[in-house]
């Protein structure tokens, strides 16, 4: 085998092998990215939940207010955890792979400067040989040629040389930062479920200790309390006071039923049922199954 | 208290129960409904880096090969568990929550029907008192409009009854629904972020049980072979071979640096350096601290 066209294929593995992590290391960082942005979102969603979850439990009786604080204290305290798994995915995925940028440009111009030595090599050789069969009896111009294609496979073989060290240490180094960032990677995660799971099995036990029969009394309570004495009592009963002078009562009351408007009424109603969840299916359809 | 603006506020009353659990289910299942499509975009974006696990498995040495293809796969499992978690939010969550849009109209056309009793009421009060003033002599027509109140406050009576009924039993199950729903909600993500532990265990122990070593020696075994004798060596061993004319070696060089070309380079490392980590830091602003 022919030792230039030996270094060629030399070169060529090893542009093959930075070439291929350059590939993938930037697909795995644009991906893990792009799976932090969305969990960034997830949380987000979350966050809002727990915000709504407040506001109903200070609508709600003394009862169903706890309980609904301390769960949407619990999902909120889920959401600290996932923040957590969203900066640590920064800073021990997805840096370490963006460095790879930087480190894949450097070993790629090593590449380049070798192949320009090994180009150099394969000119001054192509001249040696002009310079053969034109004038194969100019000794002194032979001579020189040939040192120059020497000097020229001196340096392709310090190059070439030089460039397989740095493509070794290129892999090794590939090797243990893969392991290393996708070891953190489960780590990361593994920690997020754990805590989720324990958070959540707090939120459980609060929303099974929830007294429900309590609740229902205070609302009976608490309607009784606005009806007043009016259990629905006969006419009969009340007709006396049909004789005093009918108060302006007619004035609050078409003031109240303005309030709770028909518009009000149904863009509420609709809001409930408007829910795409045509979208939520779309994307799983395409799922493996 | 009058019995008629009594009547009023306990009506009132009630249709704040109604509205107040419209516009919080409604959030609840439109905030939910959004959890659910991010969590599947979650699990489509960890589909895509299961995918590119794989291919680039299939372009390493056996032992990375084999370590990559496990973790991919424990990957997969846990998008598998995320898909299980999406369906079973959308039918014990979400559609539970879509129900209620349905229950909230009718309870609140039965709250329109008991108003437009009362206010039947009202005008037969006004009517029978406008009589009394304008002609207090004309007994028969005041004994007609004392029938007609009579009549009016007794649909009354019946009708606010029965929607205290109608509210009551709406509230319980309005109660009992949350309890359901959202432990329902509590032990599907409990559940998935258990499995997700678990699989992740699994993970962790194929990334530490990599060998390494073992993958760098046989990388170092196929860059020695892409070599064949191409230890580097001193010009001055092959320079005999330079009297040999030199074959047409640099026709086939070009062509593979023409291959591995400029714009196909420069691409590639922008792609590493592309990633627009700046979304996720604006997402990241206004958390709570």
């Amino acid at each position: 085998m022919n030792v230039v066209l030996s270094r060629d294929s030399q070169v060529r593995a090893m542009e093959n092998t930075v070439t291929n992590a350059e590939r993938y290391f930037g697909q795995f960082c644009s991906l893990l990215a792009s799976y932090t942005r969305k969990t960034a979102r997830l949380r987000d969603k979350a966050d809002q939940l727990v915000k709504q979850l407040m506001d109903f439990a200070n609508t709600e009786n003394p009862e169903l207010r706890a309980t609904m604080k301390d769960f949407a204290e619990d999902l909120a305290k889920v959401q600290d955890y996932r923040q957590a798994e969203v900066e640590r995915l920064e800073a021990k995925v997805i840096s370490p792979l963006k460095l790879y940028g930087a480190q894949i440009k450097q070993t790629r111009a090593d590449i380049k400067k070798c192949k320009r030595v090994q180009n150099n090599e394969i000119k001054q050789l192509e001249k040696l040989e002009k310079l053969r069969q034109k004038s194969p009896s100019d000794r002194q111009m032979i001579s020189q040629a040939e040192t120059s294609a020497q000097r020229a496979s001196v340096d392709t073989n310090r190059s070439t040389h030089h460039l397989a060290e740095t493509v070794d240490a290129f892999q090794e180094q590939k090797l243990k930062d893969l392991r290393r960032i996708f070891s953190d990677f489960v780590t990361i995660e593994m920690v997020f479920h754990a805590k989720a799971v324990e958070v959540y099995s707090s939120a459980f036990r609060t929303l099974e200790s929830y007294d429900l029969e309590r609740d229902l009394q205070d609302f009976r309570a608490k309607m009784h309390g606005t009806y007043g004495h009016s259990e629905a009592r006969p006419l009969t009963d009340t007709s006396p006071s049909l004789s005093v002078p009918w108060p302006l009562a007619s004035q609050s009351v078409p003031s109240t039923t303005a309030h709770q408007g028909k518009d009000e009424e149904e863009s509420e109603a609709d809001s409930v049922e408007e829910i795409p969840l045509e979208d939520l299916k779309g994307q799983q359809q395409g799922r493996r199954d």
